[in-house]
């Protein structure tokens, strides 16, 4: 047997390559390698700028595969002045280990490389393991896991069941996992009126009137209570803008943003449809006309608590002694394209510095992690 | 007796010279040259970068002193190509004349000097003329006719009446007059809440949707149903915005701006109050605070009909034929300061071209104005 894998080690080569989305950096191109050397057929799946890692050990389409997915792009380091560390040096120092991804998600994509590597080595599986690490997750997410799956189903590549190696836990490692997500829609209002003076507001039709009395209604307006496994759904005005600068001037155009979490209640579809009525019933009470866009980023999506979620949960109590919540809060993750392929659950570390100055993962919790990884295959595979 | 002054041509000089605010241009020097060799004490009172003329015939402080008051200073050209003729120029063509400021108010400047040079050098009357000329009327206005004022009450000037020249008909010449002016305040609102996640409303305080609530309550009260003399109050908000182009970002602020034209019913002391008031109930309702800062334009104004406008009626039916309706209608005008020293009205050409591309004026109405204000210094000396 050879020496095993060490997830802190990968973790720090993979902080060290400024990988900012959409910047491969070096980090895929460092995975491919080791995982191409431990037998993984790796094929790069890049589209618009963007670098994808599709790695698979085993039989093309088995029956049996377990996924893994995860990204190797990181937000932006902010201000650099600010850390204590270079962001992109990955210092270790009191047990910690620095830099820009060494929460969200570097670490997590290390963990799984390395229990990966190690397992179809130590014990090969009757089975297979497919690994898919995009370079866009942080962004616009359109040439990322979507990509990788599209390009999957088209090759006749498949995962039975998927872990996505995100930050889940809250508090302490291994105290939540994600069963789901709320999906998120957002909506742009424009509010057409008719521009005049402000001496003379008959002759003109104020817009801002009436598109404040569209975001305040749905502000106000219950969505609905929450579900067995989810949150109620949430609505937020994110933006109102009119950029007039002229205090004697009526406007004639002004715009609001809306972003919707929601829950297994609502659909796009409903949303979009209710959004429409609403800006509609403001229409025939001030004659104000909106134009409304959406662009959706997710629907919500549910793995019910069950097999996939149950194996997760055990080898998480195994190595840390916690029996992990069952959670769908928080933002979207690519988990919401995986579903649509197989299964997905979603675990890893405590996510608290991600995105943050100083960001950075206790190193202790990387091998644990790896280790929590590795029981999940070898529980998979047993 | 001297050749009478042609104010049709002081119009075409005037409209020569380029007096944007706060440009003098050439223009107050210009009527300084011809005031000063027909017999009236000039006086130059420049105040932060703008120009202004005081010019006096007769004796200091005497009783019967009629005021004229009229700016030189114009909105810029805007659009140059789209002008049919150069914005600068002056051309003549089919009984009209060009020119930016050649309704706003060069010609109603042109017409009173002119009208007062002629009077005095003709029938020298037993009391006093007093010209105030602003170039910043279409600014802030803060060094111009108010500049102009405060130093003729240091220096024991006064005005008995006055008549201010800006364009004050509506269809005809002759068919309105200004007898008051609606005021005009401005609310700055800035709504503080405390920014988040959109993910995460609950840990937020979105300040859209109370802000959103307090300008469209605001925007949806009466203020009150007119006057006798005056339409009723309005309310505009002019402007919303917040600038945050992050849709999954709550923001911690944002901002509004509301106008509001007000009559003899409020006073900006009122109307201040009312606001606070309002936004302090949408705080107690939301818990999102409001910053307001307010700047006041002018309170209303009313000179009541009687000796004054009566006058100026009486002359305006005798060159036109038509009854000036005594309106308190349109924007603010000058005679918001002036109203503090003397009894003042308005009266002055079609001001339909104001302010836009070929602004333009009919040239006999130039000579029928010059004779309006001659008709009214015989009627005040007579
Ligand atoms: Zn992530
Ligand atoms: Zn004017």
């Amino acid at each position: 047997m050879t020496q095993p894998t060490d997830p802190v080690a990968l973790t720090a080569e993979l902080v060290r390559c400024p990988s900012v989305t959409p910047t491969e950096g070096g980090a895929l191109r460092l995975l491919e390698t080791r995982l191409a050397a431990a037998g993984f057929t790796c094929q790069r799946v890049d589209r618009g700028g963007v670098a994808n890692l599709f790695a698979r050990w085993g039989a093309h389409g088995h029956p049996d595969t377990f996924g893994f997915n995860g990204h190797t792009d990181v937000v932006p380091a902010g201000d650099t002045a600010a850390w204590t560390h270079d962001p992109f040096g990955a210092a270790q120092q009191g047990g910690w280990l620095w830099g820009r991804g060494a929460v969200d998600m570097k670490s997590g994509v290390a963990a799984f490389v390395a229990a990966a590597i190690d397992f179809v080595s130590e014990t090969p599986p009757d089975g297979a393991i497919v690994l898919t690490i995009t370079g866009d997750e942080e962004g616009d997410a359109i040439d990322g896991t979507t990509a990788l799956l599209d390009w999957m189903a088209d090759q006749g590549e498949r995962m039975s069941v998927c872990l996505v190696g995100e930050p889940t836990s809250r508090d302490t490692l291994g105290d939540m996992m994600k069963i789901g997500r709320r999906g998120s829609i957002t909506a742009y209002f424009t509010a057409h009126g008719v521009q005049g003076h402000a001496a003379y507001p008959h002759a003109a039709q104020n817009p801002i009137p009436a598109l404040a009395r569209l975001v305040e209604r749905l502000s106000a307006y219950p969505l609905d209570e929450g579900t067995r496994h989810f949150d109620p759904s949430t609505l937020a005005v994110t933006t109102f803008d009119t950029g007039n600068p002229a205090n004697n001037v009526i406007p004639g155009i002004c715009r609001a943003t809306v972003n919707i979490r929601f829950n297994e209640v609502h659909t796009a579809d409903s949303l979009t449809e209710w959004l429409r009525a609403e800006a509609d019933k403001v229409t025939d009470e001030t004659g104000i006309r909106f134009d409304m866009d959406t662009r959706v980023s997710g629907e919500s999506f549910l793995t019910p608590p069950g097999a996939l979620s149950d194996m997760v949960a055990r080898a998480v109590e195994a190595e840390t002694g916690r029996h992990p919540a069952m959670s769908t809060s928080g933002g979207t993750s690519d988990a919401r394209f995986v579903k649509d392929h197989c299964p997905v659950v979603e675990f890893g570390l405590v996510g608290r510095t991600m995105h943050q100055v100083d960001e950075r993962v206790e190193i202790a919790q990387i091998d644990t992690l790896k280790r929590i990884y590795a029981r999940i295959l070898a529980d998979y595979f047993g």
